[in-house]
């Protein structure tokens, strides 16, 4: 019921204009031509999201974001989201709906639990989609095209208030796949699938490192495939997203590593028994079963 | 020196016609379409690698395969080319060069120093290139194209020797990359740049799976993106293969298990401190690193 924005969303903040609030930007001009965009980010940013004509207006003035902004996107690093969900809960319109799309979902939830009481309505969100590429030069129209967007689900009443179906309906028409989990699901399935192959790409890279000696030309680099290179891929992610995300879910990944720790423990001592054989047969079947 | 070829080998037996052996066979082909080229192996395997005009003729019958040859291109599992060697040994011909396609070298190379002494000489190989997928249906002419092709240098004279000469000169007709290692470094940067990374990949979705608890379409896993999807892309190579890497290399892998397991402990006890920038900082310089 996509016709559910025109009576509840005409004028949209977008508080971080790089990568997804970028994107977000993109998909809501695509889909809802008639929605009003003002972006909130630092003022070179701003330039840049003008010029691609990713935004409508821009400020580097919450306050004035906020003002008379029926839908309010929060598309900032976690850490600069909670220090600034105060402000946006004192300057939000009474009528706005306030989500994010921050990576960690426990801490957030609890920050905007405290501040948000009366009028505006928080909603915490994750699209489950990303690039390593960070900005909003990479920002896509179909970042979130086909991919899960979590949405969190407080109580049994969130899912029944108006404003949130009408943002469930804006995200099924950029074809995102509202997906309702609770906080504390979200960050323990995130950690195991998302944040512990992170932490495992940087150990990896780790050793082979402290291998390679400081030789970037020498062996054993010198050697390495595509294989290599596809394990090693997310370590190109950059450290300002992740120090957040390591920050804010460091209980459920420190349990992830220590099992990790722990298989592969396992595997060094089955290295030369038929045990390997099953290791190698429950991966395979994992890996089968990931839906692209 | 391409032009050496025609004097050395004039007939091919490749033993082993899957991926590596047929993708050799097609690359002598292209290059130098007067090379008689026999293949030896199961007689499925065999019937399909005639139909695809991979090679002239078939055997299932060593000492036939052999008869005559002046190169054998074993391109079989590592335990099966240890098996084999002693018969390989006693019915190549005199004038022979004998070279594997293995992926660990000092288990190989100890084995043929045992078996060749007079007549056909031979000389550790690793072509580094591969596919997650076997058969010689997946068997393509440029596989080795601009990849790096480690050979074994046993002492001072392996270069010099003609026959070892010419088999460089093919191989770079061929675009590879011949690179000179002993079978000790090379089994030390596998180990690091290859074998770790296939067993890192082989226990993270180990975890993944555990915390799946056997729920193919549920939690953690239905939140999967693309990262962990690439992260696990190794986890497609066949356990027949890794069995024997892991079996020939268990000191070097062992070790670098070890040194992984370590990082990820120290990875741990860093989610929450500045600590954890290093780490990604590092692991980003060494991706970088990479050539692609």
């Amino acid at each position: 019921m996509a016709e559910n924005f025109a009576t509840a969303f005409h004028r949209v903040a977008i508080l971080g204009t790089g990568l997804i609030g970028g994107s977000f930007a993109l998909a809501l001009r695509k889909h809802f031509p008639e929605a009003r965009i003002i972006g909130f980010d630092r003022e070179a940013v701003l330039a840049e999201a003008l010029a691609r004509n990713v935004i409508h207006e821009s400020t580097t003035d919450l306050a004035t974001a906020l003002n008379g902004a029926d839908l309010v996107y929060i598309a900032l690093p976690i850490s600069t989201t909670i220090e600034l969900l105060p402000e946006i809960a004192k300057h939000a319109a009474q009528n706005a709906l306030v989500t994010d799309a921050c990576s960690t979902k426990r801490a957030i939830c609890r920050a905007a639990a405290q501040h948000f009481h009366i009028g505006a309505i928080f909603l915490g969100g994750h699209p489950m989609a990303g690039k390593e590429t960070e900005g909003v030069a990479a920002a896509d129209e179909k970042l979130f095209a086909n991919a899960k967007y979590v949405l969190i689900e407080e109580n049994a009443e969130t899912k029944n208030n108006p404003r949130v179906a009408a943002f469930t309906s804006l995200l099924e028409k950029m074809n995102g796949r509202p997906t309702w989990l609770d906080a504390d699901t979200h960050d323990w399935a995130v950690a195991i699938v998302s944040h512990l192959p992170q932490m495992t790409a940087i150990a990896l890279a780790e050793v082979i490192a402290a291998e390679a000696d400081g030789e970037a030309d020498g062996l054993p680099t010198s050697l390495a495939g595509p294989g290599v290179r596809d394990s090693l891929r997310l370590t190109a992610s950059p450290y300002s997203i992740w120090r957040d995300v390591a920050f804010t879910n460091s209980d459920n990944l420190g349990r992830a590593l220590d099992r990790l720790a722990h298989a592969i423990e396992q595997l060094r001592t089955h290295l030369t028994s038929r045990d390997l054989e099953k290791s190698f047969a429950e991966a395979n079947l994992l890996h089968k079963s990931l839906k692209p």
